[in-house]
């Protein structure tokens, strides 16, 4: 198979999203990789699979690559005879971030009738903003921690018992967020967050609070991930969570019991079906007193959490042979038609 | 101004987007209009303004136009000497239904940096689904009509008392909707809406119930619409909403008094303030019991609601000049360049 490893994109994430591209080269062995770069002013690259390294990246020296042109039903080099299709069979959106994870790369693959592995718009505008996805999940029976909603222009007072947790809405990878142990910290970690986004919220910071994470997609069945017991610090800074992007080595089961594992299992899937079919996700959860809730959805997970699964690559090839399909619109004027011949003009 | 009217699309509400966008002819007569149709296929079709009658398309002779691609900074048509962006000042979206109001269009000009008058990607997602539109009004403290949500493999049942109203979440201009007068009709309403969606929600079907409609949005202060009593049958089908698409002549305001019409005014700035900022979005609200509730959001109005503004085409003039900007990414690779030197590479 040819996978089309679409990176880069214009977003706080950019540069981990080339780390995840990367990685992809030592998990996706059997197939042919397409790599297709976003640069910062969203242009289209075609990369060298043979040549790619973050050098080439961060010196420009990849617009020396072919530009691609997205038009329906591919990307497409211009020549001088004319432009020619590249060919692959399926893209893996690889974009952290804006862009990629919030609904922009999913609706330009929908319009242009590429078929892509990704979470489709909606389920990206809801999981993409941290706000939407506490709807979500409430109306789908999974319990989130609680929160509150801040806008940028609210007073800035919360009604939480420190410490709190403050995060910018629409952001991954820990940007912008900050733990507030008492209310003189709060007013500057608002600050903070609100150079990123134009609204937080505000979570009770849970000392110690078991962390599971939960992967997985539906192909023609669930293909789950093993859940896995995160390393824990305080919580990870952004320059951790980067290096945990180039992840490729296959990581140790939690150690727990069969019910809570179920219970983790189970909110995946309210999650995941059907919004988020045609994407491979992970959900972070938190579990308190035996409680299992949903503290993020990861829809572009870092280095698409091959590291969790038995058998990434097959899983990739099988859910490329299983992506949601839009509805086919037929379109055949019968109202203007009508209208026509009610005027007289038909 | 010259203001290019992007319309048709992959829709349901094709034909009457066409309806729409030569409506606007009558109603920006001080501007120079560009057409950009988007047909079936989802290909771009720059149409002569003095040429544009609905029967260019039903005909399918609009294929004789000059074909449009879709590029960085906007569209371009592609002759022997190279590519000429075609010239316009902003677009406005007109596409109603799947693509205009799902959130498609608002990414591709996003993504492409191309200034739109539309509801951005997030307002289009949750506005586009009625049930994520009931999250959003609950947690703006804006109330609305009680509901249940059905996907397609529920057990098919109701609690709401009957008469109910059956809508699939997705669509617009009333498609795949029925009134439920008892129990026996339920499962034939469902049948017909889960022909268009796979969710839908039921809610009581309030006879006789007040409905209001305003319209507005904020340039750089707030100009709404008169308040509208919208004419009221059972409820409006698909063609006389259809030849409602086409209204250029103002109406008058609803008789309500002061106390109403702020309460309505208050709604609708909750609902659009910050989300719709750069659009036009008429919300129909109902009252009872001097109670507002919001019915719907419609992000893409039928010919933009012109008939209830007293200036649209300054409105829309102004609103060009206040549009939102999406935050600039600098992208300097200091983690790519560090991580370099650490490995001695750099």
């Amino acid at each position: 198979m040819n996978i089309a490893i679409l990176f880069g994109g214009s977003s706080y994430e950019h540069e981990i999203s080339i780390v995840s591209a990367i990685t992809m080269k030592k998990v996706l062995k059997k197939s042919t990789l397409t790599y297709i770069f976003v640069d910062a002013n969203r242009e289209f690259w075609l990369i060298d699979t043979d040549k790619i390294n973050s050098k080439l990246f961060s010196s420009g020296e990849y617009k020396k690559s072919k530009s691609l042109t997205l038009k329906k039903g591919g990307f497409f080099t211009e020549g001088m005879f004319g432009s020619k299709k590249l060919d692959f069979d399926v893209v893996l959106n690889l974009i952290h971030g804006r862009d990629g994870e919030d609904g922009k790369i999913a609706s330009l693959m929908e319009f242009f009738s590429i078929p892509y592995i990704s979470p489709r718009l909606e389920a990206s505008a809801l999981s993409y903003n941290k706000l939407y996805t506490k709807f979500l999940a409430r109306s789908l029976g999974v319990r989130t921690v609680d929160y509150e909603h801040l806008s940028k222009n609210d007073e800035r007072k919360t009604t939480m018992p420190y410490p709190v947790i403050v995060k910018p809405v629409r952001l991954g990878s820990s940007i912008g967020v900050s733990i507030v142990k008492d209310a003189s910290e709060l007013d500057y970690a608002l600050d903070v967050a609100f150079e990123f986004d134009t609204d937080v919220i505000i979570e009770p910071f849970i000392d110690g609070v078991k962390e599971y994470n939960q992967a997985g997609c539906f192909t023609n069945e669930w293909e789950l991930s093993i859940v896995e017991e995160p390393h824990k610090e305080e919580f990870l800074d952004f320059e951790k969570k980067y290096m945990d992007f180039s992840r490729d080595s296959q990581v140790l089961s939690a150690d727990i019991d069969e019910t809570l594992k179920i219970k983790i299992q189970d909110a995946f899937k309210k999650i995941y079906d059907p919004l988020f079919k045609g994407s491979v996700i992970r959900c972070d959860f938190f579990v308190v007193d035996s409680e299992v809730m949903l503290n993020e959805i990861n829809p572009i997970p870092g280095s698409m959490a091959n590291y969790l699964f038995d058998d990434f690559e097959g899983m990739i090839e099988r859910l490329s042979r299983h992506l949601p399909k839009d509805k086919d619109i037929k379109i055949d004027y019968q109202y203007i038609h009508s209208i026509q011949q009610a005027k007289g003009k038909a």
